[in-house]
C-alpha cells in the first residue's frame, strides 16, 4: 500500500552525503590571507598556526569515515527500509551534514570550551541515531535478511557505541582541558585496539 | 529519431543534485568569528544565537529530504523519459539548487519579512515544478508503467501539494509574523500526521 | 598492453562533476549582509538588486544541463575509451569546473566587459572541446558502437555547435552592452526553436 | 568472522571524494571584488591577475584527475578489500580532500616558498600512500585477481612514482624559486612523453 523506497536508493543517498560532507571539512580550514609587503615574512607563522586545525580535520574525517563504516555493516543485514527506518537515516543524514559547521568552529577555536562542546555534541547525536538504528534493525526481523547472525549484530551494537562514549568522554574532559578533549577520539580507540590484541 | 535520455541517468543527476545541495545547506550556518581576547568570553553567547540559524537549517533539510522521497514516488512509476519530462526535471534542479541561498538568508534575517519571503517563495516554485511533474506524469499514458494505478497516482498527487499548500500558509503568516511563519513547515505535516492517524 | 578506463567509470565522474559544479553556482549568488537596526529597511532592496545574479544563475545552469545532455549523447554510440577520449574528457571537466568561478564575476560585475568576456569565453571553451570531442568520436570507428548512424551523429555536431556559436555573438554583443550579451543565450536557442518549428 | 566493505562501495565513495574535491578546486580562485565607482577600471587588471591561480587550478586538477586514473589502475587487479586496504583508502582520502586547501594558498601565495611547500607536501603525501597502496596490493596475493600479471603491476608502481618524484623535484625548486617550482608539474611528465616516444 506505501511505497517504500529501496535500500539501494537510500545506500546511495547516504554514501553521497557522507562523501560531500567528509570533502567539506576542508572548507573549515581557514586559509591565511595576509596582505602587503609583510606576507612573505608573516606567512610562515600563520602556515604552522594551521596545525591545529588540520589536527581537528584530520580527527572530524576519520569519525565520518568510521561512521560511513558503521552505516554499511548496518545496511549489511537490512533486506527492505519502511518509513521509520528512512527517517531514522534522514535524522542521521541531518546530524552528519552539520559536523563540518561543528567542525569549522571547534578548529578555530580549540581552547575554547563552548567550541569543542559543539563539536563533540554534534559527534553525540549522530552517534545516538545509529545506536537507535542498530537496535532498530535488530529488533526488526521483517526488515532484515532471515540469515542474519544476531550475535554478528550485537557485536555490531557495541562497535557503534564506541564513537558516542569517546564523545562523552570528551564533553567530561572538556571541562577540564578542552584542547586535550579532542585527542580522546584517537587515544580510545588505539587503546582499545591494542588491549583487544594484547587479550587474544 | 530523438535520443532520450535514460531514466536512471536523469535520476542519477537528480540524487546526486539533491545530495549536494542538501549537504551546502551547512554553509548557511556562519560561524562565529570573534578576534581577539574577549574570543573566550563572547563565544558562548553567540553559540546560542546561532539557534535559530540551525532550526531553519534543520527545516530546510526535511522539505529536501521530502521533496527528494517525493520524486522517488514520482519516477516509480515512470518507464521513459521525453523531452518535456526532461526540461520539467531541470527547471525543478533549478530551484532546489536555489534552496541553500534562500535558506542562508532566512537564516540570517528570520524577523525580516523579505528574507523568509525568499525562502517561500523558492519553496513554493519548487512545489508548483513538482505538482506541473505529477500532473504530467499522470496524463502520460506513454511514459508510464502500463501496470500504474492511478488511484495511487492520484494520492500522490495529493500528497505532493501538501509542502506548497505550506508555503503558501507560510506566506500569509510571514505578513504577520515572520519568524513563526518558519514553524508552518513542522506544524502543518505533523498536525495532518496525527489527524489522519485519529480518523483511522 | 594498456589498461584503459571504462566508459561507464569515465561517465560516472562526468556525471558527478556536473552535478557539483551546477549545484555550486548557487555559491555565486551573494547573500545580502546588511548589518546594525537598518537590515529591515535596506533588506528588501538588497533582495531585489539580487535578480542579475539570480538571472545568470539561470541562465549558466542552463548551459551547464545542456553540456550535460550533449555529452550523453555524444557518449551515446561510445563503446570504449581510449587514451585521447580520457584526456579530452579531463580537459572537459576542468573547463566545466571552471564555470562557477565565471558565472560569479560575471554575475557581481554584469555590466562590465572584462567579467562577460570572462564568462563567455568560459562557455566558448568548454563548447570547443565538445566540438573537438565529437569531431574526435565521429572519426574514431574503432571506439564506437558499430551500428551508428552517420548522418545521426553528423546531426549531433550541429547541436553541439548550438552553444559556442551563441557565446561567440554574446562576445561580440559584449562590446556594445555587456548586460544584453548574457541574454543571447535564451535568444538564439528559443529563435531557433520557433524557427525549426515553423519549417516543419 | 570480519564484515569487509565491498570494492565497489568503496570505489564509488573514492570517485564520490575525487569528483568534489577537483570541483571544490574552483573555490580557491578568489573572485575580484572591486567596489565602487572605479570597478569598471580596475576589474580588467584584476582579472589578468587571476592567471596565476587559474595555472595552479588547472595543475592541481591534472593532478587530481592523473591520481584518480592511477587508482582505477590499482584496484583493476584488486578482487577484495581487507582492513589494511581499506584504512589506507582512508588515509589516502584526508590527503586528496586536502589538496582543495593547500591549491588555495599556493594560489594566492605563489611567490612566498612556504605557500608553495605546502602544495607540494600535500601532493608528495598523497603520492606516499599511492605508493604504499599499490606496495600493498602487489603484495598480497590474497587480495587479487589470481590471473594478475606481475610486470604489469610494477610498470604501474613506477607510473605512480612519477607525481611524488616530481614533487620531491618540486620541493627542492621551491628553495630557488617558488613559483618556478610549481611548473615542474608539467615539465616532467611532458618531459618524459616525449622521451619515451623518441626512445621506441
Amino acid at each position: 500500500m506505501e511505497y517504500h523506497i529501496s535500500k539501494i536508493r537510500l545506500e546511495t543517498m547516504v554514501d553521497g552525503i557522507f562523501a560531500i560532507a567528509m570533502t567539506l571539512l576542508v572548507l573549515g580550514i581557514t586559509p591565511p590571507k595576509p596582505t602587503g609587503s609583510q606576507a612573505q615574512a608573516i606567512l610562515p607563522g600563520m602556515v604552522f598556526d594551521l596545525f591545529p586545525e588540520i589536527f581537528i580535520f584530520i580527527i572530524a574525517f576519520l569519525i565520518l569515515a568510521t561512521f560511513w563504516l558503521n552505516h554499511h555493516r548496518h545496511f549489511h543485514f537490512v533486506r527492505s527500509v519502511d518509513s521509520r527506518l528512512l527517517w531514522i537515516n534522514i535524522f542521521l543524514l541531518i546530524s552528519i551534514v552539520f559536523i563540518p559547521f561543528s567542525t569549522d568552529v571547534a578548529g578555530d577555536y580549540p581552547e575554547v570550551q563552548i567550541a569543542v562542546l559543539l563539536f563533540h555534541t554534534s559527534i553525540l547525536i549522530v552517534g545516538l541515531f545509529f545506536a537507535y538504528q542498530i537496535s532498530y534493525i535488530s529488533k526488526s526481523v521483517h526488515l532484515c535478511d532471515p540469515e542474519t547472525d544476531r550475535n554478528f549484530l550485537q557485536s555490531h551494537y557495541l562497535r557503534s557505541m564506541l564513537i558516542p562514549c569517546a564523545a562523552l568522554v570528551a564533553v567530561i574532559v572538556s571541562f577540564v582541558n578542552p584542547p586535550v578533549s579532542l585527542i580522546v577520539y584517537i587515544v580510545i580507540p588505539v587503546g582499545l585496539y591494542f588491549l583487544i590484541r594484547s587479550g587474544s
